[in-house]
């Protein structure tokens, strides 16, 4: 299931307790296809995004046994929330995990540093910086943090878990508005890794 | 002066008496620009757009004898809330007038027609249409509009006023992310000309 979403509203992927009363596009998900399909369902996305990350193109599975035959994503979308909705269904094997099966995850970061600021139409889809960003230098930076390494500086730490990870693609362009674009692909991320990434090079 | 903004938390271009405390884009920009320049300025605009109406490329004047010095785009936008910003600033001759100078304004209308609904991240720049749309049946309606007409069953109409205008140019196409644009072009708009003629060819 491919699913896009504002994160603006939300807090993150990952359901949180109701008592908690917090907003999640996992949650949202669950919801709703939990009420189409007439029973509770668990939804398990490729990368769980913090709060405030936006997504286009989210990977996600659900195991079920039968699919009604009248829910296809016109009336999922129809059912959730403007600001998350899903952009594709497909039927595939059992073992398929969006999750364990991943091999990489890929994230963009948006940077204004016109010192003007941001486009007030897409001021929410970039980060309004007022020192001017030179590309190339973050470019020869960025080079040095590819491959396999120990992130644990760029990651808030969770007991136990590894935070050796594989940066695969790590670039900065200019996109069409003028806005430095951070583009980042490894086979995981630990928690807000991508921020510290950008930070780090700022 | 070459203006931006988000229209969703503005009631039109318009500044209202301060007793109704409606936000508007002129009152935002009289408000900062009054404080920067020290006295009361007006501003006025090519195209006084209505409430909700987004802009990338407002024209807009102001008449002062002195500029000063210290006061550029970047030091507005600093003291504007960020969902409307200078984009450019000229100066130019005493008689030239944003709106009694300008020979054309020029909208464009976004309408999501895909039945999975419109792109969270975009969903306030388009509207969502449940009917799949025909470019080509739209584009040969539009030829019968175009010319000098009397607009009047399109314009809310205020008395006096005329509603003769001159629509220069009038289509349909769709954009990258496949939502229907219509692009409009007259010598001028009366009051909500341009969504109703959304309206009848949709």
């Amino acid at each position: 299931m491919g699913i896009a979403y504002d994160g603006r509203d939300f807090h993150g992927w990952a359901a949180q307790p109701e008592s908690m009363g917090l907003r999640t596009v996992q949650g949202e998900m669950q919801r709703v296809l939990g009420h189409l399909f007439g029973q509770q369902v668990e939804i398990q996305c490729a990368g769980r995004t913090d709060a405030g990350v936006h997504a286009r193109g989210q990977v996600a599975h659900m195991d079920v046994t039968v699919w009604p035959e009248d829910v296809d994503a016109g009336r999922i979308n129809r059912a959730l929330p403007d600001d998350v909705r899903v952009t594709s269904i497909e039927r595939t094997s059992m073992d398929f995990d969006a999750r364990f099966g991943a091999i990489w995850r890929r994230y963009t970061y948006r940077v204004n540093d016109d010192p003007r600021g941001p486009d007030p139409l897409r001021r929410h889809l970039v980060l309004a910086h007022h020192k001017s960003l030179d590309i190339a230098a973050m470019n020869e930076a960025a080079r040095a943090l590819l491959g396999e390494h120990d992130f644990a500086p760029f990651c808030k730490q969770r007991e136990f878990a590894s935070t050796i990870r594989t940066l695969q693609r790590l670039e900065w362009a200019r996109d069409d508005d003028g806005a430095a674009v951070m583009t980042v692909q490894a086979d995981a991320f630990c928690h807000s890794m991508v921020r510290a990434l950008v930070g780090v090079m700022l």
